[in-house]
């Protein structure tokens, strides 16, 4: 594909529009590959992590968390934002010992992936997290936090995921990346 | 899990923050389960859906587009939102037959998910094309639609998944979720 311009489109005026907790809306003026000029409205969004932590007995560390977007509860992965200086690393740890109160062996990166790449920057970069153990103290979540911590085999939690039960489609692929990895480890792949 | 209340946040209130093209900013005021209130800003989304499209010589139907937002050309399966009175099925095909030119014998749905379960409302129906054939009219795209059509083996497609080469989170879950129904179909499971 040698006809692919590099950027062919370039960003010429930026505004701030909302500012949230995780996120400032901007509107960019771009110039398009056309020629032409268009507003771009998105999410300019700090960076994500989430992690699939599996205990040396082959259990998922998993939360089943309210969610008030979608009026359920949802099985998801330890995930959150990345802090201003924290490597992605640093926070998938971070987030998992305040959500789970569990410490990992090993951290495994599974890659970086755009979850909403239309209408948000924001980057999630998904681990595998081995050999996980609890900590001695129990997590104090944030009082907006409603949350529960499982533990599930691996293979349990894969069939949840082709059967419907996970919608989280972060947690989704996160479980299928991993269980990937974990299976080729284990064929010396 | 007994102990799970249904819906133990309650809305209060509404608010439009900003609209655009693709969904409304809202900010709720909400009644948590601890009955403090807060606000909780998101998007407020119609839905959409992504499907892989699969030719009858088990070839996907791919699109390399170029995305503002991750200033680089990424490798998606086709996807768009659903139009107002429009079934996700429906909106399925029409996004098919716009963005690839392609009709689909059969739509298989591989479920719902929500990519942005914290920020927006979002839901997103992956479908599995099968017997994937060329209409005779080539597609006319947006002008701000810059993407090509390519056509990947299916093995090869979930391949770039797993090597890291696909990294719109949504279409790497497709792949994967296809790839395990027609592996699923084939071993007659």
């Amino acid at each position: 594909m040698t006809d692919e311009q590099p950027r062919p489109w370039r960003r010429i005026a930026t505004r701030l529009i909302w500012q949230s907790q995780w996120y400032d809306l901007r509107q960019d003026v771009v110039r398009i590959h056309t020629g032409a000029t268009i507003t771009y409205t998105y999410q300019d969004h700090p960076g994500a992590v989430m992690v699939v932590p599996v205990t040396p007995d082959g259990r998922v560390v998993m939360l089943r968390q309210y969610r008030y977007l979608l009026a359920a509860w949802s099985w998801e992965a330890p995930a959150g934002g990345v802090h201003p200086g924290e490597t992605a690393s640093a926070a998938a740890a971070r987030e998992l010992a305040e959500e789970t109160g569990y410490a990992a062996g090993a951290l495994v990166p599974l890659g970086g992936y755009y979850p909403s790449k239309s209408v948000s920057n924001e980057r999630l970069d998904l681990f595998l997290a081995t050999g996980v153990t609890p900590l001695p103290a129990v997590p104090a979540h944030e009082p907006t936090e409603l949350l529960r911590v499982h533990l599930r085999p691996l293979a349990e939690a894969v069939a949840m995921v082709h059967g419907g039960e996970i919608t989280d489609a972060q947690t989704a692929l996160a479980l299928l990346l991993a269980a990937h990895r974990l299976g080729s480890a284990a064929a010396g792949g």
